[in-house]
């Protein structure tokens, strides 16, 4: 008989691009033994998910939820549920979560058509209008926060410019929620999602996500059904809503956490997790340079939560890696697509982003490549 | 500023048709410290969850993995993956979840047929193999354990009929899978799915699925893209194969959980835990008859793990549920579809099968229907 250990994986110092660490008082929360998905008392669990969803959004919406699935089932539902075949849409392109995007609308059979900028640079609202212009798009989809590049979009007049030609705005704040504003209404943002285990501080496992009244109107237009059974939002808002008619089983452990998770964010105030947020990157973006290394990304641009570092001519990124995980604990992570072994993605969400984390980091880094 | 109080539902007793009772075990696994989902300690939780997949579906596939989502988002890829436009299926319908089915492969462009029995009954192979007869199908799919009325589905035999004209089998065991015997490898089926909150113990969030030669050979010659992009095994199978590529991230404390409960299992063996189950069941069979209630199911055919019981004349079934929970914590459930209202589900899965649940709800329910 083969024999399974006691789990004992090590509590890592996770930097990297999400997970990051989790708050004791998250972890606990998942202990808490289950009741049912329709349990008066679960009920009372999803509304105050639902309204700490909104206070994080900064949004109104009513139909603001976390989808069953990681960041991606989020992604994949702000698509599918607005895209009909041969929807035209367009999507603005900088990154790796970019590409995917075009990915998703494409197997919806979306007329997917691409804005594209070098990885790390962002949009002008003249460059959507200018694209728009030349074909009309019934959904935009631009990402907030690139996860693969560190790039910050800002999002103000983008939703005049989609609007104005009658398309929604898709946005992606999956690195940028909890740890930077995100102002879902003062955006005029038709549907975002993000996901809990970056600037939120709760496990992987279920996806935020936001709709306009605007969005659910479109998709209570339809003509087609939805092409995805578990992200329809025809039938889990109906569990969500009023109705709670049964959908799927809802991740009881997994919304609890996300629970204590927005109640942390909460207790905290938006202003100051931004700040706590900032300051830290700062820190950390100081002292990449006393390191003598360079940011992928120019300063205006630079999330707060997530620095892309360029690797050193001669530096073997991948070992770097190896001894920052084993000699020290800490998890970062190395490029994605054409970024790959050419920087280092250092994460400061949620409760990762702490002074002494940052301290630990630049000095851990000091050691190694003074020793390369 | 709103209160948000300390999370306080109740410990539950939970005898419906899942979530089930969690054992401390489990739970505790779940307030263990993350790492990240491409750490080499991450990776060995992999192995280890699919090594005991394996074990209890009975199967050497290699293939054989949690999907990130409840056991609907299983039951979708156990579809998606196998369907391209126009292709023939057959769906042997029984109840709430094989009417699931259908509606699912209908959205994947399937050309549905159905074969109908009344909820409560199951099919025999002879029926299976005259329905592929008069319509062959590039794949079947059955519920081996129907969860909206408790009606065991027999499979010896039916892959047979299946594979003779060139079709997959696809097996639902969200409800059998941990409690009662599913041979995999036995019975010949070529995708089967689960869920974690059944009859293995674990908290709802992933979906246990494995996928047999023939049906990866499938997947592999599909001219179409799999058309949804969360449950694409075709990327996945390379995130949870050699190379480790990143999909999306992994809900890693669900992984933590679900290792967990499966080292249960196989602590406890499987013989024994469906044995525990049988015994937990009959207890309950001859105590529901001593109260003067009558089963939905034919004894043959009843499944140890989720009894559907008839509402007598002139019992309300909402206000002895309402009781039940309110006055002695216990959850059970009523009925789905058409027999909403006419059954009560009580289920018996995993943590939640013990002599003291059964003896508990039996002197409840006795009490209860003794004062109206």
């Amino acid at each position: 008989m083969t024999i399974y250990r006691d789990l004992d994986t090590s509590a890592r110092i996770l930097l990297g691009p999400g997970p990051s660490m989790v708050p004791p008082r998250v972890l606990g929360a998942m202990a808490h033994p289950l009741v049912g998905h329709l349990d008066p008392q679960f009920i009372t669990v999803m509304d105050e998910v639902q309204e700490l969803l909104r206070f994080v959004f900064q949004t109104q919406n009513r139909l603001t939820i976390p989808v069953s699935g990681t960041g991606s089932a989020g992604m994949e539902a702000s698509l599918c549920n607005f895209i009909e075949p041969g929807d035209s849409v367009l999507i603005a392109v900088n990154g790796y979560f970019g590409e995917r995007l075009c990915d998703m609308a494409g197997r919806y059979g979306a007329d997917v058509h691409r804005l594209d900028r070098p990885w790390g640079e962002v949009f002008t609202v003249e460059e959507i209008e200018k694209a728009l212009r030349e074909k009309p798009a019934k959904l935009v989809a631009i990402v907030n926060a690139e996860t693969s590049t560190g790039a910050w979009q800002p999002m103000e007049g983008i939703s005049d410019v989609v609007h104005r030609q009658g398309g929604l705005l898709v946005m992606d704040c999956v690195t940028s929620l909890g740890g930077m504003p995100v102002k879902v209404d003062a955006w005029d943002i038709d549907v975002a999602y993000s996901g809990t285990q970056k600037c939120l501080g709760c496990p992987p496992g279920l996806s935020p996500l936001t709709v306009s009244g605007r969005a659910i109107e479109s998709l209570h237009q339809r003509k087609t059904k939805v092409a995805n059974w578990y992200l329809d939002l025809t039938m889990v808002e109906k569990y969500w809503g009023d109705g709670r008619t049964y959908h799927h089983t809802a991740p009881i452990s997994m919304n609890y956490a996300l629970r204590e998770a927005l109640r942390l964010v909460y207790e905290e105030g938006l202003q100051a997790r931004f700040e706590r947020h900032r300051i830290n990157a700062e820190l950390l973006w100081n002292g990449i340079e006393s390191l003598g290394l360079r940011h992928y990304v120019s300063r205006e641009y630079r999330l707060p939560s997530l620095t892309t570092v360029v690797v050193p001519e001669n530096v073997d990124e991948v070992a770097i890696r190896r001894h920052l995980l084993d000699d020290f604990n800490i998890e970062i992570a190395g490029g994605l697509g054409p970024l790959k072994g050419r920087v280092w993605r250092i994460g400061l969400m949620g409760y990762s982003s702490s002074r002494e984390n940052v301290t630990l980091l630049l000095e851990a880094l000091k050691q190694l490549l003074g020793r390369q």
